[in-house]
């Protein structure tokens, strides 16, 4: 499945795209229940499938197999709004909006570490964003007056759907939901103006999510997958997962061997070579760039860059 | 108010402290409702003082209000269980559970700074921990056999009771609800391992909190309170929130011009002077050790170390 959150007439829901529709999750299982005479379809929907991302991923598989029943039915019998809406009425929103934890790996593609002049590490080196830098694909970037760095980082993101302690590589995948794509937006002088990055890595809208999460049933093999960014279509960034220093099974079990990961965790995996703040001469981004960001198999992120002065 | 978390019979709830007993909130708030002829007095109560820490400072000044008139209610008619427990009866647990952001302070106190051989920074230096790190003030500081460096960090810390962004000094305190405790445990060697923090800093129990949340109210001046770490009652670490190089007010302002603060959210201040791997000769945590850390007007945090073998 591609799981979205989208939003229409200003309610915030989760769905299934199907070509050029979005089958909603909540209202189809609830369909569902009915045409199987359950009297209390809304709540036993509400239970399995409900309509935040974070709290069905919370669900497991036992929601993700209601729901993908619950799209097969919706879909077969043709169901329409608000069941089943045209993409086109609707506004994509970043597919995990509230996760407890976002993780970022830091120098994980070989390209990547060179040009910023390190080695490569031993041990992933990791840091977090928290959820206020969330945005959608169909929102801009804000770029505040609080620095003149503004760059971007593609990144292949993985989301948690089982809670994960101690898992090791065989089992990790097992704990992964699926695959987004994250824009790791970065204010660089506020992100080194002290050794620890979080400061210039958590600035309010800084990570743009989307368009959807790709199900691990539809993405199988996370390695080997393109990513390619661009601004305003010259290309920044092109490297492969299958790059990654240390893959997504490594990831899961390393960091389960820290600390408990939860459905709804996003993980960042690193981003590759050509960051601006590393090429020469540096360049940043400006206000009216568009950044798009594509990875095979899930399709492509874009946002345009908005200054935003807290003066006006 | 002292408010707290506090467990009963497996149920986790809010209350408030008033010396050996705890009112609990909701239910008070309910019974004061009832009294005053509401007939959806639960459903009210529910929206106004629910029983989640996070979720009734999201209510603001007008939940605290209420959760006030509740507890003089619930005091003066002498109501018994649920409502007015016996301390000795229930468990204090992390007063705030679940915060969206926990935001720790590096490097704050000065004398902590020239022993870690650095120099006083021009701005604060912030890293993460994940709320995956939250136990309680009764329960043991989980010491997991992924290092030997188990090390303390007596830490003063403030909550935030109202979403905060672009906050001046001059307004800070009025977006922070109350004050804790919290023992920033690090793991010394995978803190150290990478060039981010993050991953010694949040492995899962390593930030005891409590024993309860002091409101502004009570607490009115966050400087110069003494701040005393014991580990089995040999003195460690001893400072004064005075000698913070970034105090309360200039955090919450610095931290809002660059995200959005929500209530719940945990801010740590820094740590005093005296960690175990600062000593000469180092020092790290064992299996037993009880590390007590005493704030002014707050109170004690007491924990004991437990090694936790995953073989085992």
């Amino acid at each position: 499945m591609k799981l979205v959150t989208y939003r229409y007439e200003g309610i915030r829901r989760i769905g299934a795209i199907s070509g050029k529709h979005v089958v909603d999750l909540n209202y189809a299982y609830e369909e569902l229940l009915k045409s199987q005479g359950y009297i209390r379809a809304a709540h036993i929907a509400q239970a399995y499938v409900p309509s935040n991302m974070v709290e069905f991923l919370q669900g497991g598989a036992e929601s993700r197999e209601r729901a993908e029943q619950a799209v097969e039915f919706a879909l077969s019998n043709e169901w329409g709004a608000p069941i089943v809406r045209s993409t086109q009425e609707i506004q994509l929103e970043a597919p995990v909006q509230n996760p407890g934890k976002m993780i970022c790996v830091g120098h994980n593609y070989r390209e990547h570490i060179l040009e910023m002049g390190r080695g490569i590490p031993e041990v992933p080196v990791v840091f977090a964003k928290f959820s206020n830098t969330i945005v959608g694909p169909e929102d801009p970037i804000p770029f505040y007056d609080v620095s003149e760095q503004l760059d971007y980082e593609a990144e292949f993101a993985f989301v948690i759907g089982k809670r994960a302690r101690n898992v090791s590589k065989e089992h990790a995948l097992e704990y992964v939901v699926g695959y987004t794509i994250v824009n790791d937006v970065t204010y660089r002088d506020i992100q080194r103006r002290t050794i620890q990055w979080l400061q210039g890595k958590t600035v309010e809208g800084s990570a743009p999510m989307g368009p959807w999460l790709v199900t691990g049933d539809e993405l199988t093999n996370p390695s080997g997958l393109n990513i390619v960014l661009t601004v305003n279509e010259e290309e920044r960034q092109r490297s492969n997962t299958a790059n990654l220093v240390f893959p997504v099974d490594y990831l899961v079990e390393f960091l389960s061997n820290l600390m408990t990961l939860e459905p709804g965790d996003v993980i960042l995996t690193g981003t590759p070579g050509g960051v601006g703040v590393a090429r020469e001469p540096q360049v940043f981004l400006r206000d009216g760039d568009v950044v798009r960001i594509e990875i095979d198999q899930i399709g492509a992120l874009e946002n345009r860059v908005k200054a935003i002065n807290r003066e006006e």
